[in-house]
């Protein structure tokens, strides 16, 4: 791995001295921010993960505020999911489409009132194509990135961790849903929600000032619970499927082809502006779509590009995130394939820079 | 230096495997992809820079392009800087602003033809930002990233390379035009621009299959030119006072503030969306802009973060870049600095990681 060269343009977060402190060994960039993504090893923090408590730095998941009159309306133009039924306090996670139909993030929209609304976004500067939007249709609203920064608990402990200093009321946190909750004498919305499968909680630290409070007051009462600063883990978010923006999809792809066509509404999503080229494919169906894929043999090397899949020697899809996986004993796979072939059960054969595999498509994720 | 954790989300360019091969040290990530930061030293690479030819990949000025009707209406829109006087086979740098006259990117726009726009983009998805607005205006126009990856020649003996690969009539390229050139049977634009004080061109690589030959022959015609792969260096560019979008400059800030006022013509600038905004700035001026500063003692840290400037106990601005420059025999900065205290020779103060160190406004940047 090469380094990676520090400058102002790969924004520092409020939390990174914790970081820092915490031994961090490796960064990815993620909306011009620095993303953690190795503390100990990506193995030994995945066993972590999966076994005690984690504090993440996920300030990368900027948000983009819509304020005024118009919010409700400009957000329902950004994404096919019918938004008309969501109230204040829950979360929605939106494929936000462009006039083609094509993915632009993957964001989690936070409803804070009917006229102010967080989107949290995925690695694309979503504020750009929200502000132009909002500019082109004359919206009474305000569009703009606030100083509120994620912190994310998340790991089997995390209800513990988080009741301890924020009290037992965080436990009755429904999925997706969140409550106001203080620190420090500032009230912070605390989701139910993260970038993993093991559980846990989401907070949004309004206000810089206060973020390394926090993060000395979580590790401070978790010392018994072993927490330890993580990231989104690799290994773990491919065995659980949870696609990254970027690797797994790109502006290329529609949400269907993702497998997101159960966050689409495309009839009812009236004003989406990608609707009509989407009432197509959500009718039909995409002609290739997201699969989990089993690759034999031993473990893979680092996925920086597209491995090419292949079935008799004709090309069927890609393989766009790949990691060995310690739990399930092989390597496990994020890929796009042709309908001809994305049957589970499917042998394909994948291009690695190692040279080809035998890879299989699977019933569905590793959970 | 911390490492960078691969994946496809950080996008590798068609120059890839020759700047892997030439040694590359370190990256940092620019348009979601990998920009060279360091082959031997930046030290090192900086002499050579100023004292032979470079090849650099700067695949990461990605291409938003134009094409259609309303193309030309819609480059207008997006700057403040009046276009009607541009020709086909001309480059012109343009500040973009948004509705507040904010920068959102400070790139080199390339009239191909009068519906056919290139727009060679610094750091941010202006994509969507272009896209929001041909949407919201109902524009007659495509915009999309086509496969066009810029490749960079600098250094003093730039024109004898490329005379030698392209033939002698790029000797005849003005600065900040471009004519078409073939290569493998292919027209490329090949234009005098560049980031650095050194001349050179840029060629728009169109295509990435050609890349890597044309990659390969440059380096084999250039042999006995002591040429090498390089990058954007930043002592260099910081000594000529090349602004950094991310850097130096965000949305944050007017193209006023950051001496761009050159690049504006707001009064005759009919159609950009930022018009009204600048109007003000225009005529009284900024209360703070971008200044050459130098930082007395010994060489400063690496500069991650604003430093801020002081006066006397006061706050008046911050150092967004600052090295160590061997030829001047001081630290170089970027800085902005309030009206109160920019004139020439004014004496501040600036708080790095180090501690306070005295800091002197400079008439001018270092070439």
């Amino acid at each position: 791995m090469a380094l990676i060269s520090p400058s102002r343009r790969l924004r520092r977060t409020p939390f990174s001295a914790g970081v820092e402190a915490a031994g961090v060994k490796a960064y990815t960039i993620y909306n011009h921010m620095l993303l953690p993504t190795i503390f100990e090893s990506v193995e030994a923090d995945y066993h972590h993960l999966k076994n005690h408590v984690q504090v993440w730095d996920v300030s990368v998941e900027r948000q983009v505020e819509l304020r005024g009159p118009d919010a409700a309306r400009l957000m329902q133009m950004l994404t096919p999911r019918d938004l008309r039924s969501m109230l204040p306090g829950r979360c929605f996670y939106v494929p936000i489409v462009d006039e083609t139909g094509g993915m632009l993030n993957d964001p989690v929209a936070v409803k804070l009132a009917e006229d102010r609304w967080w989107i949290s976004i995925a690695d694309s500067d979503l504020l750009l194509w929200v502000k132009g939007i909002a500019n082109g249709y004359r919206l009474d609203v305000l569009v703009d990135e606030p100083d509120v920064s994620p912190l994310a608990v998340q790991g089997p402990k995390a209800d513990d961790l988080m009741a301890r200093v924020f009290g037992d009321a965080v436990r009755d946190i429904r999925f997706f849903r969140f409550g106001m909750f203080e620190f420090e004498g500032r009230d912070l919305a605390v989701a139910r929600s993260g970038y993993s499968k093991q559980g846990g909680f989401e907070i949004y630290v309004s206000g810089s000032d206060i973020a390394m409070p926090l993060w000395e007051t979580l590790f401070a009462a978790g010392e018994d619970l072993n927490v330890r600063a993580g990231c989104p883990n690799a290994i773990e978010r491919i065995e659980g499927g949870l696609l990254s923006y970027g690797n797994d999809m790109t502006d290329d792809n529609t949400p269907h082809e993702c497998g997101l066509g159960r966050f689409c509404d495309t009839q009812t999503a009236i004003g989406c502006i990608g609707r009509d080229a989407l009432l197509r494919v959500a009718k039909e169906g995409p002609v290739q779509q997201i699969r989990a894929i089993a690759i034999e043999g031993d473990p893979v090397p680092l996925c920086d590009r597209a491995w090419p899949l292949f079935a008799q020697g004709r090309r069927v899809g890609q393989i766009t995130s790949a990691t060995w996986s310690p739990d399930y004993a092989t390597n496990v796979a994020i890929g796009m394939v042709r309908m001809t072939h994305w049957d589970s059960g499917t042998a394909l054969e994948v291009e690695t820079p190692d040279g080809m595999r035998s890879a299989t498509v699977q019933p569905g994720f590793w959970l």
